[in-house]
This record gives structure tokens, sequence and C-alpha cells, in this order.
């Protein structure tokens, strides 16, 4: 059985390297006589790249080659990856992808377009990079209904956060660090304003609760704002900021799903997951708490996720049985300004007695916070859960001049 | 499909309790158009439970009932769950079991009769309960050499070692306490003698490594020695004391196992795991440390790893391919006393400079460590990395008097 890999960037030449380095051993999982790599799509050039000769400019090529049994798309972006895919699937084509994008705004498609042709479409490596994560939660997990499922879903935030909270850096310093070691894109808005963070839960509430949950139906909110005051209120809690990707069952059917920066207690698992390390929480109601933790990024262990993919599709030419989920559903994702959490605020405040009574009245009996070398004329307070809309109605009747507002977990 | 269950304790009952909670989705998971419980074998007998129609004291109500199409082994113990397993294979039926002592013990018979039979036999339960780790091990990571396997694989000791680093319990009061909350056994031999992770290493190294590695092949040391001291000085020295079971692969195709107490670094994503809690850290060649978190035993855990196994044999009624390990082979499992770690030393000296002559007199370069409140006589430091064989010779000539020797691990 032969392979190609559409897009050669980071990801799709680590693909074309594990599958190399690791020949024999794939070759022998994956139960195929040969796995050869004998195709590679992108419209860049590659003198003297090693696997020159498999290049080609024209999509066709691999379309239209019948001993290509399995196709990895690496490009990025939702076109023309999504009618690439689609293509391949419908000629019968199984694909792997590490797409969150793609995978995030038409995977229902692609399930569905493989199970007509009884293929795989399979993205394992989409979530958390190289850690396992898709696979474990539709098979291992398999027992359990999924209650809520919580994550540090973004390395390159994580990263930025890592250096506010451990040495003191501005986000902007630490933006600029992470810039410097490639973690963050020159526009590194996809990262900082949540958006990446958004996909993968999008992906992680699909799989979980069954139906499609497209990006635009996700409240997110990045970590441009953070402060370094906020991240002192946060230790004096007890714990630390992250950006989570958070999603949970209700009662009725209806989930919820929200990317923003959190206070994580400090106990917690997720609050010791530092630099560009992901780590996700699935919360079963046999199961309990189980944390997979790992790299989320970077060439091998993506790389090494989508092989693993590329061995299930050689191992099993047919599809694999319930694996995916279905449409998505009107009202199903409930409004974020719906969704309780205790907020935690901080506010300038000239005059602090004022201002607390002002929150008194406001939001009753608080938590108040506070650190060595805070500002004179600030006060830092967490609230009781309460209802965004609740909450965002009480807080524009404040007479002080809010400066952060972030949810506070209870993980 | 039918599914029998062996034995009704802990474990069965989760089983069958799980099995009738998410009964519905499990159906569905399974692809079956049915799943029942129909047969439970268990020589008590369970007046007024739930399930009290479906028990048999003979076992050949279960391996001569041709509807049952899956059998759960929750006996625990080699004997007779062994034989009964065996028979059930032969017969053509799929084993799932948590018996983590059967799996070490026997494992690679037991799958090499499923394979002669072309059924499954599964056993995702008998490591780290509920977490998953066997699955993800044999199909997430299949892109990767696993170099080195690393864990807390028992939830007894662990809560013990969290007793005493937390709030400064000795041994002897943390067991107590485990033992009247029903995580330690009247007997705790198994779990503090490190018995119990011995078995999971075993099934973790054969799954990793290829061959069956056997428990009598593994050193194995419990954590009724470690003191408070002992915890005070890797408090000093960065980390904690933690039971670890590792077993690492040698570029000359050779491996080695091992369970002892170990000093584990504080930033470790191992060092945060306390109480009942497992995690095991899988470190492979392109995807780097990924780390599994979660409940390492207690029934509804246990019971959906079983379960989830359970549904993987209804989804694929054909043996999973190129899942399990070859067996044992000479000269595999290297000679503990030539694993080379650094080692932590504890020793009594009336006369603490000339211990410290006679240290560097010994190892060269030390780490000395020290704590408010320590010992006025006594010294703790921590050599540079050394065989096992070559620290024995050397210490056996030391001049003052050892208290307790630790491993230090890099992880």
């Amino acid at each position: 059985m032969n392979i190609a890999i559409m897009g050669y960037g980071v990801v799709g030449s680590g693909v074309a390297e594990v599958l190399k380095k690791n020949h024999a051993s794939i070759v022998k999982r994956s139960t195929q006589d040969s796995l050869e790599l004998t195709r590679i799509l992108d419209l860049r050039d590659f003198p003297d790249d090693e696997n020159e000769k498999l290049f080609t400019k024209d999509f066709k090529d691999i379309l239209n080659d019948d001993s290509i049994g399995i196709v990895v798309e690496t490009m990025g972006g939702v076109h023309p990856a999504y009618e690439f895919v689609l293509d391949c699937l419908k000629a019968g084509k199984s694909v792997v992808t590490s797409n969150k994008e793609l995978v995030a705004a038409k995977g229902y498609e692609l399930l569905k377009a493989a199970e007509e042709k009884n293929v795989n479409f399979l993205f394992e490596a989409s979530v958390g990079g190289g850690i396992p994560i898709i696979r474990p939660i539709s098979s291992c997990l398999a027992a359990n209904e999924i209650d809520e499922i919580a994550g540090i879903l973004n390395g390159t935030t994580n990263f930025i956060l890592t250096k506010m909270i451990n040495e003191g850096l501005t986000f902007d310093a630490a933006l600029k660090i992470a810039q410097e070691l490639g973690y963050a894109e020159r526009d590194p808005s996809a990262d900082v304003e949540g958006k990446d963070a958004c996909r993968k839960i999008c992906i992680l509430a699909s799989l979980c609760f069954g139906n499609h949950v497209y990006p635009d139906e996700v409240y997110t909110e990045g970590i441009t704002k953070i402060t370094l005051a906020d991240v002192e209120y946060a230790k004096a809690w007890g714990g630390v900021i992250k950006l989570i990707g958070r999603a949970t069952r209700y009662g009725d059917g209806k989930i919820s799903a929200m990317v923003s920066p959190a206070f994580i207690q400090g106990h917690s698992q997720l609050a010791g997951v530092d630099d560009v390390f992901n780590a996700i929480l699935v919360r079963g109601d046999a199961i309990g708490d189980v944390v997979f933790y790992g790299r989320g990024a970077g060439k091998l262990p993506t790389a090494s996720a989508v092989v693993a993919d590329v061995i299930d599709c050689a191992r099993h030419t047919v599809r694999r049985k319930l694996f995916g989920w279905d449409d998505s559903i009107a009202d199903y994702v409930v409004n974020y300004l719906d969704i309780k959490h205790p907020f935690f605020v901080r506010a300038k405040a000239a005059d602090i007695e004022a201002a607390k009574q002002s929150v008194s009245a406001l939001f009753g009996d608080v938590q108040y916070l506070t650190y060595e070398g805070a500002a004179a004329d600030e006060i830092g307070f967490i609230t009781n859960t309460v209802a965004q809309r609740e909450f965002d109605e009480k807080i524009a009747k404040a007479d002080f001049e809010v400066g952060s507002v972030i949810r506070v977990t209870d993980y």
C-alpha cells in the first residue's frame, strides 16, 4: 500500500521523516507487505530534498493513482484542503490529517464522506499534537458517559503565560521570546486570541458529546489582556492563570463550550503544565478524572500522531465503526451568557472602602485577594458562582473602574 | 452477543454495574444488536443481589454456553484464573481481564492461545485501573520506538508516601490510615513490598519492548524502609520520593526493568501525582514524553476500562492484529547490578568530617543535602551516576553506618 503527503511543511516533512526512520517497525505494525511514501504534493520546490523525486504540483497525480490508499493532509487551512480531502475520500482513499481548522470547520461532512465509501478519516494529530487523545476518548473511555473536558490546548499561549508566571515578564516581552524561539508566528493572533484552542475544543466537544460544534458557536477570549497583576492575584488565591478550552454536557442534552483565560487551582493536574506542553482533562462518569499530558505541537510529536493514524488506516482498510459524530443541531450549544462561574475582578478604586461597599451591594460576600506590591488604588476579589449575563449586568453598575475579569474553575 | 463475568468481587460487580448503568450507549458503541450479561461465576452466594438469577458455581455453564462470546475475568490470582481463561480462549471466546498477576505470569501463553483461535485477549484494566494506557501504547504510539516507560503504578503506596510527604506521618501511621480507608489490605505486603507495581511494569515492558518480562526477572524494592528523614532530604534536593516502576530499552536489544522508591524532581509531571492517583510516563523517539494520569484503582474506574475492552471485543469479533508480545528470551533483562543511577545515601556518622572524607575517598565529589531539623550525627548525599554493583562494593567499604539508599531519577 502506498502513501501520499499533501503539504510538505513542518508536519508533512516530519511525517516523511518518521516514516523513513522507523520504516521497518511501521511496516510490521501496519500488517501490510509494504507501506511506501510515493507522492508529495506541494506548490513549492524543494531542490536537493531527499524525497525530491516524489514531488508533484498536480493534485490529480495523487487522486488518480490507485496504488495510493492513504493520503496525509498537512497543508493547513480549510481551502483547498477540504476539496482535496473530500475528493480523496470519494475516490475510496483513507485520509489522515493534522489540520484542526479543517476538522473543526468540516469534520462532519468529511466523516460522512468517509462513511459512504467505507474508508477512514482520522485526525489524532489535530488536537494535542502527539498526545494520544482522540483515540482514547473514542475507544478506551467508551464505557463512560463523558461529562466534561478541559484542557491547555495551545502551547504558544501556555509558554507565554509560564514566562509571565515564573519570570515576571510582561505579555509583550514573553510574546517576543516566543517569537524568537519559533513558538509564535509573526502574526500571533490565531494563538494569543484563542482561535487555535477554539478549533481544538470544537473537535473534542464534537467527539465527546456527539454533534458537531462549530467555532462560531464557542465564546473565545485570548490572553492579550492578562497583566502581571492578574498573575499575582492568582498566586495569592493559590493558583495560576491558564488559557483553558472546556466543554460540559448538561442534563438536558445541551452542552457548553468556551475558551478563556481561567484561574486554575494550584493542586490541579493542569496547574503544573508549563511551557509549550499541553494537557487535557477528561471527566467520565465511571472513570473520574483522567489527564493526558505531552507536547502539543512540534514537528516529530505531531508527525508521530499522524503516522499512528496511517498505521491504523493500513491495518483496518475498512472504516473504523462508530468513529466520529453527527451533524450539528440547533440550540445545542448554550449561550455563553448563561454559563455560570465565579469571576475574579481586578479594579481601580481611588477610595478603597467605597469600592468595597459597591462590591458588597452588587455581589454580596466576595473573597478579597491581595499581594505584596499590589497597587494601593486597586482591589481584587472573587465573586460567588453567577451566570455571565447576571455578572455583566452587575459589573456595568459598579462605581469602580474594572481592569480585568477572569473566570475561576473548579479544577 | 452475551457476556459472562468470572469473579463477582469489587471489580466484577463494578463491571455489572457499568454495563447496566450505561447499557444503551454501550450496546450502540458495541455495534452489536444486543450485549447482555447472562452469567456470573462465583463460589460465594449473593442473596438479594440484583443479578441473583445469573449466578453459577460451575465454570462449565459459561464454557459450554455458545451464546457467550465475551468472558470477563475478575477473579484475581493465577489459579484457577489461568485455566479458566485458557479454556475460554480455546473455546473461541474473547476474554477481558483486570488481573495483573495473571497477565504478568501468563500473558504470552494466553495471547498465543487467543491468536490461534483468532479471538481477543485484552487487559487494559490490568495497569493503571481506568487510565487508558495499554491501547494508547499499542495504537497511538505505534509510530514511535519507545525508549523508556516509568510510572507511579500503585495507588496504595502513593497514598502512604503522600501522607508522609505532606503531613509528616510515619510509614506505620500512614499505612494505618490507608487500611482504615480501605486503600490497603490487612496484609499490605503485595502493595508496600512493590509486588503489585512489579506485575504492572512487567506488562508494560512486555508491551513496549516486545518480549515477555516475568516478575522474577525484575528487581523489586518496596517502601517499608522509607523514613521521614529521607522525605526531608528529598525535599531539600528539590523533589519527592515516589515508588517508581520503570523499564528502559538499551541499544543492544536488552532492556532493564525495576521497581524501587526513587527521588523524583519537583518539576516532573510525576512529582505532583498524589494520593491514590497513578501516572505513567512514556518516552518515545518521535513524541518525547507523554504522561497518562488518573485513578489507578477503584471499582468504577477499573470496571470502565474492562467494559471498554468488552466493547472492543464486540466491535472486533476477530482478533486485533499485532496486539501483544513474543515469548521471553534469555539474557534479555539486564542484571539490576549493571543498572546505573545516582544514589542518595543517608548515613549516621559520629564524626561528620571523618565521614565526609570517607565519602570523598569512595565516591569523589558528591552533592551534600541537609534540612532544618536534621540529626546532628547524620549526613545525606547524592553520588554521581554509578552502576549498582560498583556502588554496592564501595558502600560496603564505608566507615559510616548507612541508613538509607534511594535511587535518583532524571525525570
